[in-house]
């Protein structure tokens, strides 16, 4: 059985009311429950608990991490960005949701800023497949449509992505590659787009079904040893 | 013109005879010395300078760093090795020489460990070219022949390369590949594997020719604003 | 000097009213004479010469081959696809315009349908650049505004594309990859979206910078030998 | 239940005896053997059957189809190319063994030559894995060391692989790009390079571990209807 970390900052549910009348046991919960429905082995982890509820023990028991951050991106401590990159290299999972693109461990792993553009007017979103053979794309039927939605666009400073399953048109005249696959090490990053601490989003039935097509897929690598260097004896004779 | 910076930790050709030996000056100063030849305005900088010779100045008037590092990754400040990101996610080219795959701004762009395997014994190595279109292959007849090499081995814990120009074969049994590409922000990013500090490949002619080629290439992107974010208005009307 | 090929059916010029007077001496001489502006040594082929203008001479003759096809893709001879394929891999360049999705050399390039969804309704279309330091975008501020345009949608049934350069909005709900590059042998393709036979895209200033800037592209590659089967002696001495 | 179809050309072990010696049932039968004990529903299929055993109906039922070709690539109707080249768009997975490298289909989803260079001395062959994470990697403990194979070298004349799994090592001094994987419409295509008609490579239980680990792979995608061309109306007001 899959286990799956969800990991939210948890600020804005706590202190604001907008968001806590959307999320009121946190983004994490709301996600959490939707993968359980899956079939997921869920936990959480907030940032305000001790090493931001990402032990070592923590960590090493998960086998797909998902990360919400908004606001408090730097309050995360650089031992647990070490952390999950090197669990990450290993061969856990991770997908990055919507803010998150400025998060430290995406940020690490990517090598880029994650810089993008943004605006927020609750205009529309419709999130176009563009592998629909793509397993992450399973059961999406047509385009996703989100009544109201941030704007995020392009260019968004990743390095290329080794597949785009989604890309997303706004109602204010942009696009953005929404849905985005890279390996590092053994392991499988997605990021995804769509959410939102205030519109409903992670509610959305399809929504949810993407993100545990994610997490599957994230998941699905081979059983390896991590990435290490090593001096090695030579396997064919050498001339002296 | 196009300005390239070569940058050495200097410290091997000061301190150990037998590297001095085959780099009196040190390898910046055989590898500038070769790209001078080649029509590029060539410079050096080093550890032990201030910055470490990569002040804001400096590196905003390069348009291709070269890195070789090999003892003293750790010394590198984080400042520096932001100001590189940071000029690299601009649209600076950067070459990462042989043993700096374990280089401090090597890896912050990758994102992973940088991790292989080795082996010193001077074996023979045989660098096949993957791509013979590719621009950085340009002027390469056939396999370079290194009759003296350290052996590197997969897996290179590295991105999946956007394009792998080269692959070395060993006479150990081995294989790498030896000449990676990728893009970062505005910026490319070329890793070449040839090179030692006491085997005389930056004196090979074929050598020079692909790291003159690699400048070339790396330098070759459009003048584009640094990725950055910035909330932006519609440009589209949006319904109420 | 880097000699440029722009091939066209011309058929709708010489047979439709409205197509004539936006390309009154056929859309090949409006694409020629722009690169002309840049530079490039070209000239023209179009369909009903003797073997579509297009014999091994002039292909031999040929760096950058531009294809405008749109209602008469079938009467392409496979012999002619044949010398095309062959020449991208010895290294000539093709840049691949708009309705050219489903020509068929670019199909047997691509190995895929190059279906997509589409509507011709003179809508509004803004090409965004998702890699503003890839080459092809240099000189390109900001999006690209297309007041009247013929709408292409997602998916576009393409091999991933090595390098994604432009994303294209339309005003009725649709994305599509604009800009698309690929490396086939020792050649490069890159399929541009925007034109169209009677809206005049390709009297548009920034579409023609585009065009010159896909043609440096394309022709950037080394000089290198066809790929081609070889029997071939080992390097190495091998064991009984 | 996946279900997977064999094909061989099945000509050289019925005319010579050195093959029938290896596989005196022909290689279809040997790798359909192996893939049933990995808990497939195996069939096969022949060149010289009607069809080639290749009918729409065999086919619409197929969910991963393995290819060999040696000698008569060329007597491959191009009506079954197109049969296969449809349903790898539609979803089909399509795992191309050693010398299919030159078969019909291969070339057609593609778009290159499939040329390589090759040497046939029965030298020594190590396959390394270059991604211990990829799914077809898994189970693959350290190199897989093949005593007598038929050399194939760089450069391989195929697309930039989106995912290369394994690279080989040959005693006489080449390398090349052994595990290559490629998505083509709603399909994926791997390439694996180990076997050949003499050298008992299909009876390496290493190898039939990939050659299993390939046809879950390839047929993991997403249920999704095949590319198609459809004119749609807009989703959003246009503006008149």
């Amino acid at each position: 059985m899959t286990t799956v970390t969800v990991w939210n900052e948890y600020r804005q549910e706590r202190e604001q009311e907008e968001v806590a009348e959307v999320y009121p046991d946190g983004i994490h919960v709301a996600v959490a429950d939707a993968l359980d429905g899956y079939g997921f082995d869920t936990r959480t982890a907030t940032l305000d608990e001790p090493e931001h509820g990402l032990t070592e023990e923590v960590l090493d028991g998960t086998d797909v991490l998902l990360w919400w951050g908004h606001e408090a991106h730097d309050e995360v401590t650089d031992e647990v960005v070490d952390r999950v990159q090197e669990r990450v290299l290993e061969g856990m999972g991770f997908v990055v949701l919507h803010s998150a693109h400025f998060s430290k461990p995406f940020r690490r792993l990517m090598g880029t800023s994650g810089s993008l553009e943004w605006r927020e007017t609750g205009e529309r979103e419709r999130v176009w497949t563009i592998e629909p053979g793509h397993p992450i794309a399973a059961g999406v039927d047509g385009p996703i449509e989100l009544p109201r939605s941030e704007m995020y666009g392009e260019p968004f400073d990743v390095p290329r992505p080794e597949a785009t399953v989604f890309t997303s048109w706004f109602e204010g005249g942009e696009v953005f590659r929404s849905g985005c696959c890279w390996t590092r090490g053994n392991g499988r990053v997605f990021y995804f787009r769509p959410g939102h601490e205030t519109y409903p989003i992670y509610h959305d039935g399809t929504i949810q079904r993407v993100l545990a097509n994610a997490c599957e897929w994230v998941a699905g690598t081979a059983d390896a040893p991590a990435p290490e260097a090593r001096n090695v004896e030579p396997r064919e004779p050498l001339e002296d």
